[in-house]
């Protein structure tokens, strides 16, 4: 990949020398609070501090937290060193209505930089009415990042009327082209949503509507789309464990270079967060490598 | 907390060496008069002069007074050294309609740098369908304030459609998620409605509507979700006085670090507002701290 | 006043210096031919020459003289030091519907400043829709007139939907809040309807539709809601001679610190306005002080 | 006129030693691919390449030739020094809705200095619904002209739903306020469109309504409101020639300095187009006065 | 032509010694991805990875590649110097409505002159009721281009509702208006869509509606449109293999300067497009002049 030496540095960093290593990406995102509020929190009280999830990703060896400006300056003093920083850069509250989608910025590069973050992650809400704005903050962000040396993680979502009417957001169709908009636009990693495979998929434009793809092939189809670009795979809303340890196989196996479970990891109490973190940490090391 | 050198040594000015100090923040609001309009002075006419809350402010031993670039040009000048100064950077009147409720910078954290000023304080209209310029526009002034030492105050304020439909702007969850949105956003301290516990709740999301706390228990919450963002309650209208103070009890209880009352203070005569302020100071000294 | 040396030398000068002295202000206007089109001097045909304006400015020994930057640019230079120039910095034209009543920039600070002006004006449309905008614009104005010395006069109108549904843009209430909406802003010098008491004020908010003051009376409240910002009358559309001077008359008993007559004075042949202008004088020095 | 060095260099150089001199102005435009399309070319195919246009300006002495950033950097350099230039600044396709015109820029007051200039041309849609924006452009065009020296030429053009109410872009209300608009906005030169005299007058706000004045006396009437900013008189669509020469001779005694045609002389063969031209200077001749 | 230095050395680059030489163009466009997603590399699966464009533009001798700022950060650094690199600025998706038309710039001019780009690329939505906004990006673009030496390319594509209502965007009115938007813009180059002569012509403005020219003829027109603009014809959707030599025999014939298919050659097996390659090379060769 033709990327700059600071990159280079730090996806190194994230890559091999934190968290479960050889290759592979495992990243606690702790966003939720502002996208869906606190509600996000009761199932698991001890959430609601920053401080669990900060622990939780120290002890449970990921290769990053990811979170916001305010958390960041508020919280990550005390886990420097131990826990590399993914400063996510935009967001928005689930209040207002979703029929323009746009995440302003929270936070920008330089305070990336700044704070010794290892990455910064965007939303583009591929799609969506205010795509235009939207890329146009995101050029933005990827001209910085090219100049500071930051890796740039982009969370890549459909969204929008058009989307919903063609298949719906976690549609092949849709996570297919998202996953080619996220390379095309300069995107380091992407996060992207495990398609799901429905009734729905009808909707979505030909040949999609009539494709006859496992869940793995069609995972593996959307990797090929995002290119030279790294895949994660976003988490989600809580499932069950053999569920959720499936995806994790199947994603892995797919050719994601790692996931990005919040809700799934820390809604649960502090000692059974960590076992099932262990349980990721094992088919994580299926499919580590050396530093190439 | 990770806050510059700049905002430590503002907000241990604000927090130990004016007004009640002890930790605690005792706040005087005057931007009533662009937010409400001169209706507001009516029921005490001598208040309409800005002196009286400048006065108000320095005989009541109060932190700091807030209020906009106009008045801080205008009358901060003789109170230099006796009461310190928190410029409120946005406001609005409340004549257009509220639907995009969106505050404008009215002055810069350069201003406030230039006028000596202890902190800032910032309007966010959490939920508004303006939402995403706001956030644009808060994240300037979290910049600069970073950039020249200066704390950030964030008066979060549920606002918009969205909000009326779920339970209101005063209940527990539009607060709750508003304290969470300070916290992410990167505030140091947040201005909050004390939530209010109404039949209204049954129409906020799960589990809100089912939720049952007292309203001191309802506060803790919200101060919780604040994190490390320190806690003032806003006073609102003028409300009896056995009410008033119990306010300012239970949020001192609950959490707070202290208060900002405009209207219910200086809605009065002198000497009562005086006297009212002196109450509120010996509510204070039970919560007082030396400086850690 | 806590205002920078630069404001405080020109204010001086206009308000000492030229003109009436004695620390009133009398100004000229002449913006109307972009306000509302050449239709305005067709009562006086001679007036539609802006040399007409200068020479009444400069004979009528008005305290300045406010206008566009394109009649500055073309006339101004034939009347330096005899006549004071005010850069007036914004405006629009009659034509477009008034709904989202805006003004754009049609000059800037340093344009007054390249020009030796002694004074910029802004229009600000209290209540207007567009009144965030109107703000931010403002909030520039301000910053560039404190950096190079300029006192700020505002046109503070109220305007729009919502202020004609309460009691319209005239009514005690509107001009009021428009009076303290200045002074929070930063104005210097606030430029003021004189409140109109009718049968509509039953229709602004309380307690300003059971409010019995005497158009005097209504007049010194908005003064005092004007707080430091020194007040100038507007004239608006020409009316009778006794009438006009009895508005002087009672303006400046009401605490203003002068008047800002246009087609009240250039709507007259050149004899004729510099009669009613010695008049004005008259009455002005019944006003006159040493300076403080 | 109070013109800064560089600007009084090159309209000297435009009005006394190109062209027909003598003070006036013959301009020839050659927008009008951008702003109706090739449509415009039919009817003398020739003139599609724009080398027609640059031959016929620099064989019929024009006082320079107007026209966008593309065509000056792509056929500019073989006619330097021949022909000058005038670089229209802001322009516009007839495809999309006129609704809101406004035309943005194609270039910029650099542009002109760097390719060496005498002048720059801006459309102003006078009453237009985007009138704000528009003055806001301009005034950046302004600023930058003054900077560099260049006169600035505005292309005065009333448009939108409310002129076409009152008496139409051509009513002697419409060009009457726009000449004005143009001088109070900082014009060193308006294009205006002779006014049209018609039924339609009686749409017009009083006192236009009932104005009983002769095509010419409008005229000068209009050359009036335009106070010291200099008259061209546009020529719109192809008309007779008699019809043609009449118009230059009317807008010549009612006080143009000059006229700006585009279609009229290049819809024609390039020896109908000369002798026409020819037909021109001699009227020209007769209005020719040494520099003063 | 008025070319700067850095202009010329890049266009002769591109027109005499990359690719088929002899001032003929062909290039090989791959943003499809960004512009209708992966749905266009179902046909040939190889071509959804950009490897093969790279390979098909370096063994089948292209002028150049053109694509996104993505695409060229990951895949170019193997291929510098064998295949020259047109970054397309800007694009969208498919997506959202296309009733505003407008795409947002993905990479810059300097992102372009730092990645050793020999030229950019930029699509003007002519007609679009954005198109105010188009312009203005433009020209920074334009700008930047001049600055920093890179030829421009204007993809001019006809779009919106009043195009699609006067004859459509492959009509002969709307290509031959874009063609000239494109030359008066400021395009080096423009990319135009061969017009398509059909009943639909009838609703075209006239003279259009009644032209009666044949396919190459009117071709010829807009290439006479686009005046010293060199002319690259694009090839659309896939179509038969004698359809297409024919449309690129047409094109060259009719003075295009060269064409830029994508579909049409990489939705082919590898051998297939090189083949075909040849093909169009043997054509292009009948049209190829030493460096003049």
């Amino acid at each position: 990949m033709g990327l700059s030496l600071g990159k280079l540095v730090r996806l190194k960093r994230l890559l091999y020398h934190h968290g479960p290593g050889g290759g592979t990406l495992l990243v606690l995102p702790i966003d939720q609070g502002l996208e869906h509020g606190p509600v996000d929190f009761f199932s698991n009280p001890d959430a609601l501090d920053p401080e669990y999830q900060f622990r939780l990703a120290r002890d449970g060896r990921f290769s990053a937290i990811a979170l916001h400006i305010g958390l960041a300056e508020k919280y990550f003093g005390e886990y420097t060193g131990e826990v590399p920083l993914i400063l996510k850069l935009n967001g928005k509250t689930s209040i207002p209505s979703d029929a323009q989608a746009f995440s302003p910025l929270t936070g920008t590069v330089e305070d990336a930089a700044r704070l010794g973050a290892d990455a910064v992650g965007y939303t583009v809400y591929v799609g969506s009415p205010s795509q235009d704005r939207d890329f146009e903050q995101f050029r933005g962000v990827r001209r910085d990042a090219e100049r500071l040396g930051l890796p740039v993680i982009v969370w890549a979502y459909p969204r929008g009327e058009a989307v919903a009417k063609k298949g719906g957001k976690e549609s092949l169709w849709a996570v297919d082209y998202a996953a080619r908009v996220a390379l095309e636009l300069g995107a380091d990693i992407v996060k992207l949503n495990y398609p799901v495979r429905s009734e729905k998929d009808k909707e979505s434009p030909p040949p999609y509507n009539t494709l006859d793809l496992s869940p793995v092939d069609a995972f593996r189809k959307v990797v090929e789309s995002a290119g030279r670009a790294l895949v994660l795979v976003s988490g989600g809303e809580k499932v069950g464990d053999p569920e959720l340890l499936e995806k994790v196989r199947e994603s892995m196996a797919g050719g994601a270079t790692g996931i990005i479970f919040g809700r799934n990891l820390w809604q649960r109490p502090r000692e059974d967060a960590l076992k099932m973190t262990q349980a990721v940490h094992a088919i994580f090391r299926e499919h580590a490598e050396p530093y190439r």
